[in-house]
C-alpha cells in the first residue's frame, strides 16, 4: 500500500524529522514484528485471567498474581525484580447479592467497599428515581428519606470519547451512598457505567465520608434500571427489597512488583511503565487491567528480544490496588520522591486490551508537541491520535514530584471498554490476540522513544 | 478534554481551514448527535440479518433483500427509489460438505462456484501440502499428479495492515482449483484466509479458466489446516476424503436497488454511497456487507434528519453480486458511462462494521490533499487516518468514466474483520451498536463533505 499522504506530512514536518531517527524506524519495526510474530502476551493474559481469575486487593488471589508476576519478569529478562511493600485494603463481596422489586428480581452487584444491608439481611423501602445527585439534592426530603435511592442517569450516548462519558456520570457511582444518606436515603441502587443495553451489573468503588451515615450501595444493569424506574413511575408504591453481605476486612501487606531495567547513560534516572494487577472481583481483570500488565510484561520481553539497551533506568511495574485506593500508585510516587533515583517518564495502560490508537500525555507544551511530532511516523503502526490529558491513575501521584516527569497513557479505541469495565463480562474470550500484541508493542515503543528523547 | 494539539494542527494549516467551513462543523455534530442518539441502523442490521440472513446472489433471500431496502430508502427518506436489473449468476452449496483424513474429520466448506465432486460422491486421493500457488508450480509432476492439494499459506500475521495480509494470500482461493488442475491435482483445499486460529472455515469466490479441466475446490479451517498437514507429514501416504454437491444454477434476474436525493444546484451530477446487498451464503452477511448496506441506508436518514438539502443528487447504492462477479458494480458504472447523468464522486462502505478510522481515497492528488486537509477537523469523531489506495469493489468500475470520479472508501478497523469475513461467525451479534453507528454518521459526513466540495 502507498503512503504518499505520509510523505506529505514529513515534507511540511522536515525539522521535526530529527525527532525520529534511522534507528527509531528499525526499531519499531522490530518491536511488532516480534509481538506479532512471536507474541506471549495473549497467552500471559490466559494464565492470569483463566490461571489465577480476578484478584481484588487483599485477597490470595491478587497475592498469587504478585508472584506470578514476579516470575514472568523475570523470565522476560528483567535485570532484578523486587517487590515494593504497600498496605492495601480488603473488602469481600460476600456470597449474598440480591434485590426486588415486588415479584421482580433485579440483576444487581455490590459495589466495591459498600456496607451489608443491616444484619445481612433484606431492607426493604420504598423506592425514589433520580437521574443524579443534583436531582437528589432539590427533591423535598418527605420524597426521600426512608427510600432507596436509584440513580439512573446514563452514561452520555453523545459523546465520541466513551471515557468522558464515563467520566461525566460515575460520580453517583462514587457519591451516591453519601448523597442517599445526605437525603434520608436508606441505600444507592445506581445504574451501571455502560453504554450497554443489558443484564449486567459493573461493579466499581464507592466512598462513604466520615461525618455522613453509611448506607449500602449496589449496581443495577441498565436494562433492570430502566425496568425498576417504570415499575416505580407505574405506582410509586412499589417496594424495592435489597440484601448483600459484603463487607469490609481490615488491611494487609501485599506490593508493587517491579523488574528493572538498569540504564547505561542514566542509571539513577528512571522511565517506567505499568499496569495495575488488581482487579474487580467479578469476571477475571481481563482488559481492566489484565491487559495493561501483560503489555508491561510483554514491552520488557520485546525490548529484550531486539537487544535494546536503554539509556534510562527502565522500570516495569505491576502496581497494586488501582481500584479502590492507588495505594500502589502512591507508594511508588513515595519511593522516588526525594530519592537519589528520580522518575523521569512514566507511561501506563489502563484503558483495555482493544485496538491501539495513540498516547494521551499529561506534560509540559514542548513534550506534548515532541509526541504530535512523532504521529507521521507512529501511523503505519494504526497510532495516529493524541491527546493531551490524563494518563493514568497508577502514575498520576508523580504528578507531585519537581520536576514534573512526562506522563503518557496507551489510548486504546474505547468504544466497547465500558461493555466489559468492572463486569462478568470482563473475561479473557473479550480480549483480541492481535489488539493486545498491537498494545504491547505500542508500550514498548513509546518507552523506546522516551528513553531515546528524555 | 482540551485538545491542544488540534489548535496546534489548525495554526499551522491556516490557509486549509476554508475547506471546513462553520456550517461543516455544525452539521457534523448533528450527524453524530443523530446517529448515536436516535440511530436506527443497529436495527436494520437486525432485520436484514436476523429477519432475511444470508443472501447469496440468485437466492430468493437477496430478492427479500432487495424487496426490503427498496421500503427502507423510501422510509429513510428518498424522493425516488429504482431497481437497475442485472443479470446474477446462481449458485448453491448444496447439502453436503465434508472432508476427513483417514479417520480425522476436516472442518471444510466449498468456495463460491465450484463444482461439486464427481458424482456428488467422496473423492479420495492422496494430498500434497504446499503453502502456495508459487511453490507448487516447482514442485515434480509425480509429487502433485492425482493428489489433494492443500494450499496452506497463511496470511502474514507481521502486517499490521490486515487487508494487504489479505491481499497478499488470496491468490490461492481464488486461483488455487485452476492451479492445482495444471498441476494434475484433483481437489483444491485452500487454507481460510483469516488471522484466527480457529475450526470455521471461511468461503470466498474461486474461479476456473476455459482451457484447465474443472476440479473442485474448499475452504478449510485454520485448526484443521494446520492437523492435516502435520497427518500428511507424518505419513505422506495418507488419504484426504472430499464430497460435496454444490452446483451452478445458471442465470437470473435481480438487481441494485438505488435511492435518490434530488440535487439542488448540480441534479445531473452524482454522489453515490453504497454497500453491497448480497453476502456469501454461510452466517448472515453482518460485516460483509450488512454493515455498508445500513451504513448507506442510515446516512440517506441522517442528511434528512438534519435538514441537508444536497447541491449535487446523491444515490444511495444498494449494489447486487459483489462477492462473485461484480455484474452491479459493472451495471451502475455503464448506466452512466454516457449518459446526460455523470457520476462524480462515489464511496463505498465494504470493510465491516467495526469502529470507522478514516477514508481511503482514489482520485488525482488535489481530491487526496483535500482529504488530508480535513483530517483535523475529522479528528474528534475519531477519524484520523487518510489512505490512498483502493475504495472497494463496486465503486471500482467507474475508475473508467473520464472525468475520473472521486472514489473514497469507509476505513474501519480491521484487526477483527477477518475473523468474521465470509464465514459463520459473521452475524449480528459480531457488530458493535455503537461501531456501527459510527461507521453510518462518517458515511454521512463524507458525502456531505463532497457534495460541498465537488
Amino acid at each position: 500500500m502507498t503512503r504518499p499522504l505520509l510523505l506529505c506530512l514529513l515534507a511540511l514536518n522536515g525539522p521535526l524529522s530529527a525527532q525520529w531517527a534511522e534507528s527509531d524506524q528499525a526499531r519499531a519495526g522490530a518491536l511488532f514484528e516480534e509481538a506479532l510474530g512471536n507474541g506471549e502476551c495473549y497467552e500471559r493474559l490466559r494464565e492470569l485471567t483463566k490461571g489465577i481469575g480476578h484478584r481484588l486487593s487483599g485477597s490470595p488471589e491478587a497475592d498469587a498474581a504478585m508472584a506470578w508476576g514476579a516470575e514472568v519478569l523475570a523470565a522476560n529478562g528483567a535485570d532484578s525484580v523486587f517487590v515494593m511493600p504497600v498496605i492495601v485494603p480488603s473488602w469481600t463481596r460476600g456470597t449474598l447479592c440480591s434485590a426486588s422489586c415486588e415479584e421482580m428480581p433485579l440483576r444487581v452487584t455490590a459495589l466495591g467497599g459498600s456496607d451489608p444491608t443491616p444484619g445481612d439481611s433484606a431492607l426493604e423501602a420504598p423506592c425514589v428515581v433520580v437521574r443524579g445527585i443534583e436531582e437528589l439534592a432539590e427533591l423535598p426530603r418527605d420524597q426521600t428519606e426512608g427510600r432507596i435511592i436509584l440513580f439512573n442517569r446514563p452514561m452520555d450516548p453523545l459523546l465520541i470519547n466513551t471515557g468522558s462519558a464515563y467520566g461525566g456520570a460515575v460520580d453517583q457511582r462514587g457519591r451516591g451512598a453519601i448523597a442517599a444518606a445526605q437525603a434520608g436515603g436508606v441505600a444507592a441502587l445506581v445504574r451501571s457505567m455502560t453504554h450497554a443495553y443489558d443484564t449486567v451489573p459493573h461493579t466499581g468503588a464507592m466512598y462513604y465520608a466520615d461525618t455522613v451515615p453509611r448506607v449500602p450501595a449496589a449496581a443495577i444493569s441498565t436494562v433492570d434500571a430502566r425496568l425498576l424506574a417504570q415499575h416505580i413511575e407505574a405506582d410509586p408504591s412499589n417496594r424495592v427489597s435489597l440484601a448483600m453481605n459484603c463487607r469490609d476486612l481490615g488491611e494487609r501487606e501485599q506490593g508493587n512488583v517491579i523488574g528493572v531495567l538498569r540504564g547505561s547513560e542514566r542509571p539513577h534516572e528512571i522511565i517506567a511503565l505499568g499496569g495495575h494487577l488488581d482487579s474487580w472481583d467479578i469476571g477475571e481483570g481481563a482488559h481492566d487491567d489484565g491487559a495493561g500488565v501483560v503489555h508491561t510484561l510483554e514491552a520488557l520481553r520485546l525490548l529484550r528480544a531486539i537487544g535494546y539497551q536503554p539509556r534510562h533506568t527502565l522500570h516495569f511495574v505491576l502496581f497494586i490496588n488501582e481500584e479502590n485506593g492507588n495505594r500502589g500508585g502512591k507508594a511508588y510516587a513515595a519511593a522516588y520522591a526525594d530519592a537519589n533515583e528520580r522518575v523521569v517518564g512514566a507511561m501506563e495502560s489502563d484503558a483495555g486490551g482493544l485496538v491501539p490508537r495513540g498516547f494521551s500525555i499529561d506534560a509540559e507544551l514542548q513534550e506534548v508537541e515532541w509526541l504530535q511530532s512523532l504521529l507521521p511516523f507512529l501511523e503505519p503502526y494504526g497510532l495516529n491520535s493524541s491527546r493531551q490529558g490524563w494518563a493514568g491513575v497508577d502514575i498520576s501521584p508523580l504528578k507531585e514530584h519537581t520536576p514534573r516527569p512526562v506522563l503518557i497513557g496507551l489510548m486504546p479505541d474505547g468504544q466497547r471498554y465500558f461493555d466489559y469495565h468492572h463486569s462478568a463480562r470482563d473475561v479473557f474470550e473479550n480480549v483480541h490476540k492481535r489488539e493486545l500484541e498491537l498494545g504491547a508493542a505500542s508500550c514498548a515503543l513509546m518507552i523506546m522513544l522516551l528513553d531515546q528523547h528524555l
